[in-house]
């Protein structure tokens, strides 16, 4: 299904040519006035500049335009990366009229090089031009990189007998170890809200999402998710009650397709992993067992080979620091065979059965660890030789 | 040089068929009576059988004899497992007349299936035919897994005009994340030292070696060190003073001989990669910031690849979880090339010096993060396509 447009929404993407020539690298968004936004972002320490320099005018005006690169990070560059960010807003603003500060800065690319400043600006124009209601599936190609499909997810639901839209497009492949936000994700609708109201909502489904997968383990300098309310449908989304519990949960199923889209574009990767752990004390250990998990370069590859080497699922609940485990009350299973019960092999596995499921392209390792209530569940891939080949071969 | 002899210490190896025919997988050591062990092991959760087993005898009994097999952890086989592994010793005990407390178990190879101890008894004689003074280097091919070489070091030194000798082997090249001991690691020594002061020497000689690297984060279930003195020499370890620093700087010297060894032979390695981290407030941080570069996928990748996709390392550093890291106080350099200076790309840097260094087998990443005065290293490998062969084709 192709995305749907959102009401008080124009994209258009061209290629600047700013890593390669003849791909497309520049996006611009454009929101009607009046729409309302809010957005997470990296908590990598080393910030990219469009990070740094998006925060600041989400803070000091409604956005009004954004525009987004590929091919170059600018992060790592320092003093004058800030300035490359804040030219690119001043000089769009230019073009349109607008005010800088309602111009929203994003990158993705190589961490390190200058921006390629005059590429950029010299592609504005073409990409204002392109600006179009129904140019979500460009633009969702136009922010890839190492990925190899677009990502798009669109809802349709009714608030107080009108309807409303929610489409998102996400970029990523790589570095994915999402710290609050991921990567460049841009989640519209033409419904109405608050700031704060917006917030709330992408907070609760970034949670549940972006912040739920790993490919690598690498979180980047340029997380971003970025939630816009253009508010052209007439229907406000209340605070509470079954309007405002449907269009979030519309939202988390956005945000969880588009995070699973990533999963199963990760460089390399040949499976769709779930890792869900249950019966811990909170909700912080058992996301430190399934990152664990999910991390460990043995068990990554094991799923590569679709071994059902278990022992080493075992070690890396073993090695996920928790206090006081029990081993004899904790039990693994992937899908529906039980491969450990009671901290050793389960009597009735048979290694035909782990081979069995071992060879599907999806699979759900669930760990309990009997000592709570608490869960938590993580998204992730195996470890290929592509990965290795896609990492090693990319920027050189 | 082939490992120097240990008055008191002999070593068979045999080869028991425990997981393949024909290959040496079977080590039985004799240490004569009256000699002490300190010994360190894994803090994985999921500690194995052997490793618990060791555990209680060592509290127990001087040791008298060692017995090491490789194939198979006996870990993650529960109940079973820990009467294995006293089998092992009780056969043993009987075969030579010891106490069964004086035999410590050491098991090493895949997680989870049960120990073959028929096989393994069935070998124990032909270890002990096999007992020799100079058995240390088939002792040290005896418990190689993944190894592609055997590893060992030596060193003598004069303790009051006596001359002592030490000598240690290890195996392990992959499940490389030493938290405590690693692996399998027997050192020895003819000098005369109580076990108080050899786990003192110890503990401080793994905590600057094997606990100071990694290939893959995967910390093992059955890592364990143990050091033996057998007194044999005649001379004694003091407490204090120039002898007892020369022989604690000795043992050290072994065990970084052999922990880099390991790092060498890390499955799939190409290069040798000293993460040096400087100016930080307490080691804990320090460490914190080298591990997270020498785990991460992205910045191994580049390694193999040659890339000096510095970027990478900057984002490590970023996301390592450092509170109050101030970005323009952090300096990255790979060996004599200096990469990053306040936060940013360095002035004078060019892609041609990165280029030169990142041909390199042995590279230096050296941090400065300009907060404090302590310091951590660690070594690592890089990630390349053999490591994703070994790990997806072991067990297979």
């Amino acid at each position: 299904m192709e995305p749907l447009a959102i009401a008080g929404i124009r994209l258009g993407t061209t290629c600047a040519g700013i890593k390669y020539p003849d791909r497309r690298d520049l996006v611009v968004i454009e929101v009607v006035a009046g729409t309302r936004a809010a957005a997470v972002f990296t908590r990598n320490a080393f910030c990219a500049a469009p990070v740094t320099v998006a925060r600041v005018h989400l803070s000091a005006a409604q956005p009004r335009y954004l525009v987004i690169n590929t091919g170059n990070a600018n992060a790592g560059t320092g003093r004058q990366g800030l300035l490359d960010a804040d030219t690119t807003c001043r000089e769009l603003a230019a073009l349109v009229g607008a005010s800088p500060d309602a111009v929203l800065p994003f990158s993705t690319g190589v961490i390190g090089e200058p921006l390629p400043l005059d590429r950029l600006v010299a592609g504005l124009p073409a990409a204002l031009a392109a600006l179009r209601a129904d140019g979500w599936s460009d633009a969702a190609h136009g922010i890839m990189t190492t990925d190899t499909r677009p990502k798009w997810a669109s809802r349709q639901l009714t608030l107080a007998e009108t309807t409303v839209t929610i489409t998102g497009i996400a970029k990523g492949a790589g570095m994915i170890c999402p710290d609050m936000a991921t990567l460049l994700v841009f989640v519209a609708t033409d419904a109405t809200a608050d700031e704060a109201l917006l917030q709330q909502i992408l907070a609760a489904a970034v949670a549940d999402s972006f912040n739920a997968i790993t490919v690598d383990g690498d979180t980047s300098t340029n997380d971003c998710c970025v939630l816009l309310a253009t508010g052209q449908a007439g229907a406000k989304v209340p605070t509470t009650g079954a309007d405002y519990e449907g269009f979030a949960t519309a939202v988390r199923e956005i945000c969880t397709d588009l995070a699973q889209a990533i999963i199963r574009d990760g460089e390399g990767a040949t499976k769709f992993i779930t890792v869900q752990v249950e019966g811990g004390r909170d909700q912080a250990e058992c996301r430190q067992v399934a990152y664990t998990i999910a991390h460990s370069p043995l068990v990554k590859t094991a799923f590569f080979a679709s071994d059902p080497n278990w022992g080493r699922i075992l070690a890396a609940v073993g090695r996920a620091g928790l206090v006081d485990l029990e081993l004899e009350r904790v039990a693994i299973h992937l899908d529906e065979a039980c491969i450990v019960r009671h901290g050793e092999r389960a009597p009735d596995y048979t290694e035909a059965q782990g081979q069995q499921v071992m060879q599907r392209s999806a699979i759900t390792v669930r760990v309990e660890l009997g000592r709570g209530e608490a869960t938590a569940r993580v998204w992730t891939t195996d470890l290929s030789f592509d990965y290795v080949r896609i990492n090693a071969e990319y920027r050189t």
